[in-house]
């Protein structure tokens, strides 16, 4: 078990000159975007260091995913306890989310997901997504046949991804509620071992804030605790031998760290986590991708030319502004939007490294780094349609069916 | 639609010097009792006036129960609406429920209950029963099993009274919010429209409540507008038109307080309500019987000899110290707890007429007022436990079974 320092809730509170960074809003006045080192100081998590990539490697007996070796994964909570009880034959379950704002995805929803999935692939092990429309119903004002709505499109665009149905259980909150009473029971065992004031703590809560927000906390957290599920693990002779792995972006981690200080409370494993920086708005580092500011984002139903469009226009650049100046100053990636973007899609480590290197000293135009990413991400978006289209609402059903994941926990 | 000030839920607010009159906490300074007139006022609801007796009585075609006709339910929220609209042919819907702390019940809380019984024999309408079991678990330590099992326990002493089972669906949290996903739905709606200021303004939260406390109360709210339940009230067209009546004790206003705040914001009725004074302690009306306090409290699985000596050892006693000196001076019936019990069971008015003017008149010693509760009591207790006997599972299930009510509002 680790150390409590980490989980001390009270201590993580948000200074003046901050970044801030909440479920809610990611906002930074540093044009390089978010520090990541300070937010991990702060968070009191961990750096994904050589020692623990190493130790992952050896694990999966493979290089680990690009999103890791970039750096894009870049924090985690005890993910050497996760690898070295997985070496011990002792697996572990995934477990990921989204809060359901839009009626289709971004493609920066797309990058906790990718990496999901390569990790279900990579373990072997079975993966429960929570779409939380009940906390868009609270927080975003919508009709609750809205929000389910929304849910339900937006599990069609995770499916598409490419999610094995056998291991692979996607619910909606407002519906799966009122399908597993042990789902609430959880609910309940969280919400109490978590005062108001760490609550308000942690999340920075208001008096003016409704009480299904102060609670919502220990909705997201339950699933961290689902082997007690019947219908989904009731093969699982001791749920509270079975521990849960979160990817997820970093903004999601205060949840976590209330899980975690939750868990030995109620006798259940402190979830791990592996947490990824943001994906930033096309206008620059200082804030995320958004699906409720349709030019900062690039959608999963975008065309060709839409895609096309918002790049030009919108992607914030690191050249110069005249093409005598790039060449003679050369770019500069860590604020360019469109290599950021790269380093998110773009596969092949050495076609990104040239690209860097070439954008760097001058030799490539903003331009033509621009059609680089608008190719890969058209290819990215009409394949992800092709897919889509095929996702009717009875593949949707059986993703969404309470049912056994089937999976053999030693 | 009444008053808004009525439910103006920042106005109620306790005052040093004034009763503590709580869900969780009754208690009064003042020999006589909670001034339920003050309570009337604070509370801004109303007095069963005559008015509103007579209309009771026209509207029904006989005399009200004697819990109203002495006042033993005294005041109301909406009572004159609701028979307004049954008279026009729109009938409405009863709830109540009860929190689950104690494996049996004690005489005191048979008092709501029989009081609905007789509601829904004399209007015919349908009845919910929530059990609180969830309530019992965030306040009370229990475990989440115990909680469950003694709102099964609470619910077959419930039954025992007589309730018709084609008419009436008991339900506790902890398994009900997995059976049923409007349950869960109309919680956030009710959640949605409470603020934490409103909520620690009527319940008096504070930072060190659990979050699951602060959120509950949409928990008990949420079954005032069940004609959304599909299962329950699946054949009702307008869930929106139907009207639900709550006949409790008047601690439990808090709650519905805030409901009637609530109720327009989401398109629904306010709930009526018919409000019952506390049962007091055997010790006296300072506080009321509390099945925590097992010498306060005469429980429903008493023997007629643990009967006998809890009232001979415990019941306050409103007579005098000397046989002499009570025959000279008489005995004080409003504050003799053995004669507040006859006046919540002694069906017979003349009878209880009679006892308490040979009680206050000094002729009726105090012996034989005991006598006369213990052998009423005995009675009660011992018929509840020859019906209690023949409550099995199967029964308890039936009533507990999702089904629809199957009743035809206009």
């Amino acid at each position: 078990m680790a150390s409590n320092v980490e989980d001390d809730l009270a201590s993580v509170s948000l200074k003046q000159s901050e970044d801030v960074v909440t479920p809610w809003e990611v906002h930074t006045d540093n044009s390089g975007g978010v520090d990541y080192d300070k937010l991990i100081a702060r968070f009191g998590s961990s750096h994904i260091t050589d020692d623990i990539l190493k130790q992952f490697e050896e694990t999966v007996g493979k290089p680990a995913h690009y999103l890791i070796r970039r750096g894009l994964f870049f924090s985690h909570r005890d993910l050497g306890r996760i690898l070295t009880s997985y070496k011990d034959d002792k697996p572990f379950f995934l477990y990921t989310g989204r809060g359901p704002s839009s009626q289709s995805l971004h493609v920066g929803h797309m990058i906790p997901f990718l990496m999901t999935k390569w990790l279900q692939e990579t373990f072997d092990v079975p993966l429960v997504i929570q779409l939380t429309d009940d906390e868009k119903f609270l927080w975003k004002g919508l009709k609750l046949e809205e929000a389910i709505n929304l849910a339900r499109e937006n599990a069609k665009d995770i499916i598409a991804m490419g999610f094995d149905v056998e291991k692979t259980f996607i619910f909606n909150n407002l519906t799966y509620m009122g399908q597993c009473p042990e789902f609430y029971q959880n609910v309940c065992r969280v919400e109490r071992a978590v005062s108001f004031s760490q609550a308000r703590g942690i999340f920075g809560f208001s008096d003016s804030d409704c009480i299904g927000k102060i609670s919502f906390p220990a909705i997201q957290a339950a699933p961290c605790f689902c082997t007690s599920f019947p219908k989904i693990f009731g093969h699982v002779a001791k749920p509270e031998t079975v521990s849960c792995l979160i990817p997820c972006a970093i903004d999601q981690d205060p949840y976590f760290r209330m899980c975690r200080d939750v868990a030995p409370k109620i006798g259940m494993p402190k979830p791990a986590l592996l947490h990824s920086v943001f994906f930033p708005a096309l206008q620059g580092n200082q804030t995320k991708m958004s699906a409720s500011d349709v030019n900062s984002a690039i959608f999963l139903t975008d065309t060709p030319k839409q895609i096309k469009n918002k790049i030009n226009k919108y992607a914030f650049s690191g050249g110069q502004t005249t093409v005598e100046e790039h060449r003679e100053k050369g770019g500069n990636c860590d604020v360019d939007v469109s290599f950021q973007y790269l380093r998110f899609f773009l596969e092949d480590d050495e076609q990104l490294e040239t690209i860097r290197r070439d954008y760097t000293s001058g030799e490539l135009l903003t331009g033509n780094l621009k059609k680089t990413l608008i190719d890969l991400l058209s290819k990215i978006v009409t394949d992800h349609q092709a897919n889509r289209c095929k996702i009717t609402d009875e593949i949707l059903d059986k993703f969404m069916r309470p049912r056994s994941l089937n999976f053999r926990f030693s």
